[in-house]
């Protein structure tokens, strides 16, 4: 016997019920800055998915709007807590691994996350995370602080369900 | 535009074409042991993907054996080099990120890993993960070792090509 999530979706813990709504795909645009680069545009889906445990499964990948050539992508899992704190885990692309530690906001639909380690990095030092549904559009922004700039603004999208 | 790496295959880049025999979809049973816990037997699955960068995406779940019930799963990026380093990044549904790093062997098809770091866990201190392509079969082994045992046998499992 096997457990096949595509075909027989499990009912959900209670746990990840807060935060039910990340649940499906999401497609959208968004814009990256930060002192060191050219500001950029790019296309991104997310995807969020579980399997009837106590975590939701995250993947993500960008593209180029004008060319769809592939960008950055990560994975890994979020896991809320019933005290209304969440923790992220998260491998990049790029060879970085992220644990985020924060809050979620039920009734507000946000979620707060701040980097508590940032791993197999040469230059990035923090990472904080902001999610927002705000009328059934799920909104992100990225802050982001090397070894040379301080926390600011990095990556800011507005994904729709699809 | 956009990309799809689901209808469009895009070409592989040549630093990932020594370890390209991962990419697909893996099937088997594994069996999971340590000092500290029963010996257990689980069914598992890999995904191996690309999308033309020099990265291999990775996901994996396992389930119960006798009740298809989902047990761990975890996700990352495998990002090989010319020289015949490599190294693995992996986000644990548990919550535990991983910095793998070690040597590729192209001719012999094995992959040998050491963690340089684990993150957020309470009690995992090291894990090592061994991967081996034999007569077309995909098989691992993973050792760990913990706050009060030293690194030895923890997992490994056979996989067929699906």
């Amino acid at each position: 016997m096997e457990y096949d999530g595509d075909r027989q979706p499990p009912p959900l813990h209670p746990t990840v019920a807060p935060i039910s709504y990340l649940l499906g795909r999401w497609r959208g645009e968004g814009e990256g800055q930060f002192p060191t680069i050219s500001s950029f545009l790019y296309g991104e889906e997310l995807q969020f998915s579980h399997s009837g445990k106590p975590v939701i499964a995250y993947s993500q990948k960008t593209w180029k709007l004008n060319s769809g050539e592939p960008m950055h992508s990560e994975s890994g899992f979020w896991r809320p807590k019933p005290d209304g704190t969440i923790e992220v885990v998260i491998a990049q692309s790029t060879g970085i691994v992220e644990v985020q530690k924060g809050t979620y906001n039920a009734d507000e639909q946000v979620i707060k996350l701040q980097s508590q380690l940032v791993g197999n990095a040469s230059k990035v030092k923090e990472i904080s995370r902001v999610f927002e549904l705000v009328n059934g559009k799920l909104s992100y922004e990225v802050q982001m602080s090397t070894n040379t700039n301080h926390l600011q603004p990095h990556l800011k999208a507005v994904l729709n369900k699809i």
